[in-house]
């Protein structure tokens, strides 16, 4: 939920896979009828501004989700930053480059809130009921936390990350949030805040459905590589294009990305991901086929491809760039798009909080 | 510290014990001479009244600490009646024992602060944080977490639980408590929340020593064993004197409560348990020592043991017992103080929220 993780929909014969597809069908037929009543949690790991990746990924649609009429919950998830490292840098700094990035993009805090996980006491609060909902295999099994105790290696695990998975449960239901745009990777985040919402209507609320049971969102959105070739677009692998760059750093970027010797540019992104990753973002900046963008190219080279995606990419962004040196210029009004959302978080995790001591007969 | 656990002061050699031992000690002098400074956390789980385990044991010595000065604050941890229980029961009915037993027993609302866990955002919310600062093993290696761990069997460790000495830390540190009273074997719930505090000041709040290393505060109470033997009083056993009791009620209990044969009477803690706590009763309610009270009865026999003991238990209660009539009588009453508790506990706790923000760097 929380980054711009590869979005893998390939099929699979996985049941819980399948269940969890069909669910995400019905929602966005809903999407596409009647989106009255769908509330989506979303949002990022504030670690500075984003890149073409979070945005083909994940923002832009976002903001399409929200243009039909999907309520907009989006967590900028600070506490997130101390899950695996000691050093927070300047997060206040990060959070003004991603709040940016999100208005720049399309964001419109008039529909959507935009707020902070460290300015909302009382979701924070829901995470010690909630745990009380699961166990320590239950939160090891989760693939963040187990990826995490994989790439721990001697360093013993944290016990933010250990607990990560109920603060996603509860950064997702606070809200009541019904909708989770994620990855096919991710589904397991969603199961488990599934797991935390039926337990605690069983266990607390008397079989009342007091939290909704969220529902993944899957999506066709693309995952775009690193331009040196990489798995993942990555600010410290230095292999990606920033939403902020001028055209001129864009085409130089672009320029080095990493190809193939064939001059015959194809779309094949099995044995040419590479060559496929920039027809990708390509065929994202413009609306065309990916494969109608290659057979035009036809024998022209990398060297063409190159420069037709930088053209048509920061053609793409421009008028996202051109509002983003204007929001640039006044900190005040992003700061204050904060505050509010974080009123409007507070105002519903408060009453989210007094029900859930009155059910829980904690009122005195 | 949030119960009323045996209270073991027995030497040792341990280093750790002689280094928390020799702190305990600058801390009683500093209470005789000059409490001002000092700030005690303690309190218990809400799950009922409290019996003469509870006060000789601990409650005794608050209400004591409490008037020679010590600024007091008193947690009704109702979230911890959830890490090991599936079922609530009237929550609201044993915080309303606890409270009248506690005012009862000569606290004053007006010198200490009662408040409930559930009731105070931003004292959870320091969770969040602390979690960052401490690992897995250092969790399971918690002595409530370990043996929880091993009573735990087949079935898995729950998620509170695992998390507990955390919550322990976020609830001594959030009013900057420096001073815990604890029997011996609580000594490392303290010495993980010194870990905390010394985490954060170094990671967070660079090198300042903004939350203060709290000192464990030995108590020479006795520990009070079950009427039946076992080493421990309560209320599921049946063993115990509630404080509640009437007197002919507790009379009666006392005069069931096991012994043995021997009808000299002698205070052997070791060898005869039983009678040994009978004495040690009589001892706290009188002010007298055991030894004194074990020549006096002689050879007359644990009956005549047992009706002293009742006797001078019953008179040491009256005053206490009578508060605690009239205060069972407005329960309105007992709910204002609790919620001015909690309005001071929340305007502590946000001041501290709003300060650990500011370290850290997350104000927007």
């Amino acid at each position: 939920m929380t980054s711009a993780e590869p979005t893998d929909t390939a099929p699979s014969s996985d049941a819980s896979y399948e269940a969890s597809r069909v669910r995400s069908d019905a929602a966005w037929e809903k999407i596409r009828t009647d989106p009255s009543g769908l509330r989506m949690l979303t949002g990022d790991r504030p670690t500075g501004a984003l890149h073409i990746g979070h945005y083909f990924g994940s923002l832009r649609n976002r903001v399409r989700l929200q243009d039909a009429g999907v309520e907009t919950w989006l967590i900028v998830a600070d506490y997130q930053v101390i899950t695996d490292r000691e050093v927070l840098g300047d997060i206040r700094g990060s959070v003004r480059e991603l709040i940016t990035d999100y208005l720049a993009a399309g964001i419109d805090p008039e529909k959507s809130t935009i707020f902070t996980h460290s300015a909302v006491p009382a979701l924070n609060q829901l995470l010690l009921p909630f745990l009380s909902l699961v166990t320590q295999p239950e939160l090891e099994r989760n693939p963040t936390v187990k990826a995490e105790l994989a790439a721990a290696g001697k360093s013993a695990m944290g016990g933010l990350m250990l607990t990560y998975p109920v603060h996603q449960a509860a950064d997702i239901l606070f809200c009541h949030g019904n909708l989770v745009p994620v990855g096919r990777d991710q589904l397991p985040h969603i199961e488990q805040t599934r797991v935390v919402a039926r337990r605690f209507n069983e266990r607390y609320a008397g079989g009342e459905q007091y939290f909704p049971m969220p529902d993944a969102l899957l999506s066709e959105a693309p995952t775009i590589l690193g331009l040196d070739g990489s798995q993942k677009m990555s600010k410290s692998l230095g292999n990606t294009v920033m939403l902020r760059m001028s055209p001129e750093e864009t085409a130089k970027k672009i320029k080095k990305a990493k190809t193939d010797a064939d001059r015959q540019i194809t779309f094949d992104p099995e044995n040419r991901p590479e060559v496929a990753n920039l027809l990708t973002i390509a065929a994202q900046s413009t609306g065309r086929s990916p494969e109608e963008i290659a057979e035009e190219i036809g024998d022209k080279g990398a060297g063409t491809l190159k420069v037709m995606t930088a053209e048509v990419l920061n053609e793409h962004l421009a008028p996202l760039r051109e509002r983003r040196a204007e929001l640039e210029k006044d900190p005040g009004y992003l700061f204050s798009v904060l505050r509010a959302g974080n009123e409007r978080a507070n105002a519903v995790a408060d009453e989210t909080l007094a029900h859930v001591r009155e059910v829980m007969g904690m009122v005195y």
